[in-house]
């Protein structure tokens, strides 16, 4: 077995970072009998100078880049971005931030990683297809990965999931086993227009399926917010008006609140609304905003498994972390 | 005077592209015939290798930069992020993006733009202070550089203006002038703390100063919707609650709105309210919302000077241009 900087850092009685710092060169201060102490245990050991350069190379950029699908205006993007940035600040690294939200970008992505722009990244990408592309064409170059994706087959990177599916489930059961009859769905482009159902659409249709089910009634609307409010007046205004509606995002979930209440419907009496994502803006709605999501908005813990990774003196091995999500039952349904 | 790759381009009856593919020894197919031309007519002309490998130097990445205030959330950002990537999709450059929304990260930036990690950068931030520091570190750069701005002494880059404070203060002075006497102003974090006024908060105190000086009323939460909303409540539940709002994001004005309606005011009647911005979610509010900015949300004009002083054989001219802002009146004053 090849020793490790761990060992140089025991036998020299320094931190591995002080070993890192004497062997990849790098302009720090470290006193100059410390310096030799490192020296000497790493050839008393036979630390090679190749792996003090691999480790150089694998930090060689001091960078971090944060893949996202949008260019603003998706709540969880801000907050994984703010925690990002305030973990990188505190680590001397900078972000940059790369946009993928069709196939021709996730193959610019890629070329731009493999270019050695940054030397780890925090993916989450809306779309299972764009999430292959990108991670395909990345397999082999051993760039430390986050992925934050319920997606199947990632390996070799650490994968954050969360129980999307399960948990918006949970919201339209409650919504039929509260009395609703007529449950639209209001959904993301993506999942819309997909092959294959996924994601929160697959939560609707699972719940329909264990209750009997119920009639599909799949609009598109949740991406912005005006689309939102203009799909839910259409919905609430034909006569066969659902008397729910299940919004893929907490944006859309609010502007069909609006809708309803430029109708002079009520909410819930006449139509019951449900969200994703929990953002603090359900809390000023009126109603208040039944939604489901993380009942925190801090990925810290995601953040940091990148940092973990990259400041590992070997690749380790890959993690998961299963992000808890929750229905949060509150004045619109 | 130094010969140009145009009169190269002219001399070998080809492209200033055609030229500078062959003399930056790019791997573009190029008839051998061709190639043997420009080779020949860049002799003649005494078109020297140290152009052309100043011009490969410049575009060495293919990439370029877009540096931003946001995490997302200001539509303005959103559309001109879009903008940015379709033009550049369309010459074959990727987009890099960086957020600076403090001067740690605006030292930041200076360093990441100054390693080299794009061609050239377009730059829109929300503080004047952010916005010298970074100027300040790449002066010396030669970055080609598109600046969004209405500061003073940038110099060396393109540089985009609107007339912000005379639009803001125009429609203050609609305000005045409709009779309300109590006008509050809820601003961004940077204007409200800031030790000098600038922007839409210059316009609202412009316009007060002209019209006799009006009770100043200034509050911040412009910033973000649940802020908006909170403060607008806190507003309109005092005893001597304001007449109008004047919110310097749409965003604010929409949760102002909602604020109004859910205290039972009729908005414009009780109090009206006018945003910044001009987004399109301004006509799903109830009642629509007056506001101040551009008419239309294309950027196309500001992107394509970035690319044409990335592509132009010598550093062009300075240019501006100015963007026409406009009070937009609708009924929520």
């Amino acid at each position: 077995m090849r020793p490790t900087a761990r060992q140089v850092a025991e036998l020299a009685n320094v931190s591995v970072a002080t070993v890192s710092y004497v062997l990849s060169g790098k302009d720090r201060p470290v006193a100059a009998e410390t310096r030799q102490r490192v020296l000497d245990a790493a050839r008393q050991l036979g630390y090679t100078p190749n792996q003090a350069a691999r480790s150089l190379r694998k930090r060689r950029t001091q960078r971090v880049c944060l893949v996202l699908s949008s260019f603003g205006g998706v709540p969880t993007d801000a907050r994984l971005a703010t925690d990002l940035h305030e973990m990188a600040d505190a680590r001397g690294y900078s972000v940059v931030t790369l946009s993928v939200y069709d196939e021709a970008r996730a193959q610019a992505a890629v070329e731009v990683l493999r270019g050695g722009i940054a030397d780890g990244a925090l993916i989450r990408l809306t779309g299972g297809h764009l999430e292959q592309g990108l991670l395909g064409g990345l397999a082999d170059t051993g760039l430390p990965m986050v992925v934050m994706s319920n997606g199947s087959g990632l390996e070799g990177c650490d994968v954050v999931r969360t129980p999307e599916v399960e948990a918006c489930a949970e919201a339209v059961e409650h919504l039929l086993t509260t009395g609703r009859r007529r449950v639209a769905f209001m959904g993301q482009r993506y999942e819309v227009y997909s092959d294959k159902p996924e994601g929160r659409l697959l939560g609707y249709l699972t719940a329909l399926e264990r209750n009997g089910g119920a009639e599909r009634i799949i609009t598109g609307g949740a991406d912005d917010r005006v689309a939102a409010y203009q799909t839910a007046t259409g919905l609430l205004s034909s006569p066969d008006r659902p008397d729910a509606i299940f919004a893929a995002s907490d944006r859309a979930a609010i502007s069909a609140i609006w809708a309803a209440r430029d109708l002079g419907l009520s909410v819930p009496g006449d139509v019951a609304i449900v969200g994703v994502g929990n953002i603090d803006e359900g809390l000023i709605s009126n109603p208040q905003l039944s939604t489901v999501g993380p009942l925190r908005h801090d990925y810290t813990d995601v953040v940091r498994l990148l940092f973990d990774r990259l400041q590992a003196e070997e690749p380790p091995p890959a993690r998961e972390i299963v992000r808890s999500w929750t229905f949060v039952r509150r004045g619109s349904s």
